[in-house]
């Protein structure tokens, strides 16, 4: 029997020519030299090789060591380069050229695929503002006033985003008030905790005082990706007031190694939820195309399934996040990333954090290895997605994962 | 009489030898080369090229387009420059040399000096926290029971900061709560304002869980420039709960186009206040070199001397401020830039935001232009400041202005 080509895959691969995400991979002989690839099920292509050997127009853009320059392109060229490598993957004709241009994943490194500009976080799911609310704010409504005439966001640090696989320093800090004592607790954190979110990736920059309508949406997203937004309840709970989180996530957040072409999710696109209060007219997507996207993320503690947020659930769109994000005349660059906010759906299985799953320590995850408040060192958290597509196959994304490592001193 | 070079200073210029800050320049011949210049009086040396005659070692680092490979080198590498520059400028066989690299500030444009990493805006006055809590947040105390405790700061966007003289649009947004009607009122900010701030340049860059002691200050800070964190008062007010400030500030952070070296300080090192509380040991300054620069900072609007902040007066020093900002294992790069938050002193005339001299619109102020409470379309805010340098001499920060624009549509 002929060993099977990497070019056959099963026509229901979630990594199939209808997804094909990007990445930056090196292999063993060359760790110092980055590529572009293009993940096709278990498999890594070269994407600059393979255009240099197409003759390829886009050959330039896709020989450099970050995805930033294709990015920049904007959606002509993602659209044509889309093509072209499609082309190259599914026709026989090309198939001895292609083959070798084919790494496994198991023999390649990931690195961060694009060099991030800046990075902002919201906080667009209704079911984890009220939850965190009434955690975090016994004593009042649990979503503040503003919550649903705005996507409320803010910045985060771009310095600490790292790759999935990339190992988790628990972070130390004031862990809280002084409560009768002098000085206030401090130390590795003891509630340490992921947050399911879904990541979008600016391609197509913008000039200042431009607003990006919802209707610019796809000129200015690349792609997709899954991103972890790790955080230190205790540091964040003392120090939030009154400007906002900082050290609780500062000290990393993880993406995913592949971003997902925007196109390759035509099919997940669906309506947002119904709006409780009308809305200012750049935010208003009561007549605009569906905004939503319906993907369907798993998170995995060591391999166990805790928790299975819905992203279809999430009260603000991408898109509105985008129109509001750019309103006030702030431009965007390419490798800006605006994520989602914790993905939470209605239900307790659906909540894309340990705060809300086991309600801020109060009922513990029972698994197979033990009990679980927060995250333990050396506990490994692995969020994956998929999403439907074209004839009724799936759109992987690709996952993003961490473990805790020991406080450093 | 003989045409005076650009190379005879007054003893007591405040761009003087003692100074020597440095910033990007272009010249009309070349609108598209950028250079490292030095300022020298009220001209520009064009470093690089200095360098290059005087086969310098670092000539390579200061024939980059910006500061940033420069800050990236090390203290050592920073002065061992400095000295040369010094050398260049003020010894006497060098000047036939010397004096055909320099060219008036008036015959260059400056621009923004480094690539900026990420932003991140502490709140630093006591004076100004409690003032602002006091107009926020009426109903409780003026100082969140965390400020004490620990320098409160929050990441703002790093793709809008712009150099002095940039025009600053004025932002659209939501401009409060709905209060009776469906929509929130959105438009141009009718609460536009300025905030007088000091900021700080990262150069060394520290890796992931390796916190930056307070004595790790000069290793990694490259300089100090003037800023103007511009602020929407409605828009702020409005969206900040719970995430802190977002689209009220990520409009636009004007920077002066000169970057001060940190050991052009040295003189203006004094002593921070009494601490009210005890400080945990990585933010306990008690036994460190004085932490604090007495800089007086002036604001003026349209020309008009409005406010004179004494930075000297700051609770939390730009030390404690770094020792914090790594102390959960957060790593810096080149590039980072980090703000004290407005400087108001104890007086009311030494408050350093129309917020605070206005008491929120209650009090307009007098010019001879006309009262204002906020910032009106055409108004020009300049922040200027200097500081003790050696020999009673002054050390002189480049100043930051920005005149408003309309909103844009």
């Amino acid at each position: 029997m002929p060993r099977q080509s990497p070019l056959d895959l099963p026509h229901d691969d979630p990594f199939g020519p209808h997804n094909l995400p990007y990445g930056v991979f090196t292999t063993p002989d060359a760790p110092d030299v980055r590529r572009i690839g293009v993940r096709y099920g278990n498999h890594v292509l070269d994407a600059g090789a393979a255009a240099a050997a197409a003759d390829s127009p886009h050959a330039a853009l896709l020989g450099h060591p970050t995805l930033n320059p294709l990015m920049a392109a904007g959606r002509p060229v993602w659209q044509a380069v889309r093509a072209e490598l499609r082309a190259w993957l599914t026709e026989e004709a090309r198939r001895p050229a292609v083959e070798p241009l084919l790494h496994p994943l198991t023999a390649v490194a990931l690195h961060l695929p694009f060099e991030v500009a800046d990075y902002v976080d919201f906080y667009a799911s209704e079911h984890h503002a009220a939850n965190v609310g009434r955690m975090f704010r016994p004593e009042g409504e649990p979503l503040t006033p503003n919550w649903k005439h705005l996507p409320i966001g803010y910045h985060g640090r771009a310095g600490t985003v790292v790759v999935s696989g990339t190992p988790i320093g628990r972070p130390r800090g004031q862990l809280g008030s002084p409560s009768g004592h002098t000085l206030p607790p401090f130390g590795p954190s003891r509630r340490l905790d992921f947050e399911a979110e879904v990541a979008f990736v600016i391609g197509a920059p913008s000039p200042v005082n431009t607003p990006v309508p919802l209707s610019g949406f796809h000129d200015h997203v690349f792609g997709v990706c899954l991103l972890n937004d790790w955080s230190a309840r205790d540091i964040q709970s003392w120090e939030y007031r009154p400007l906002g989180p900082f050290l609780g996530k500062s000290f990393a957040t993880s993406v995913a190694a592949w971003v997902t072409p925007l196109d390759a999710l035509a099919a997940a696109r669906t309506g947002p939820p119904a709006r409780d209060v009308p809305l200012l007219p750049y935010l208003d997507d009561s007549a605009a195309e569906p905004g939503a996207f319906d993907l369907r993320i798993e998170v995995a503690l060591n391999g166990h399934p805790i928790a299975h947020p819905p992203f279809a659930t999430m009260y603000w769109t991408a898109a509105q996040q985008l129109a509001h994000m750019t309103v006030n005349g702030a431009s965007l660059r390419t490798g800006d990333l605006f994520a989602s906010g914790t993905v939470s759906g209605p239900e307790p299985h659906q909540r894309g954090c340990l705060l809300e799953l086991t309600w801020s320590g109060r009922d513990p995850l029972r698994l197979p290895d033990g009990e679980r408040t927060f995250l333990e060192d050396g506990d490994e958290v692995t969020l994956t997605a998929w999403a439907p597509g074209p004839d009724n196959n799936r759109v992987a994304l690709g996952e993003v994962t961490g473990r805790i490592a020991p406080s450093a001193r």
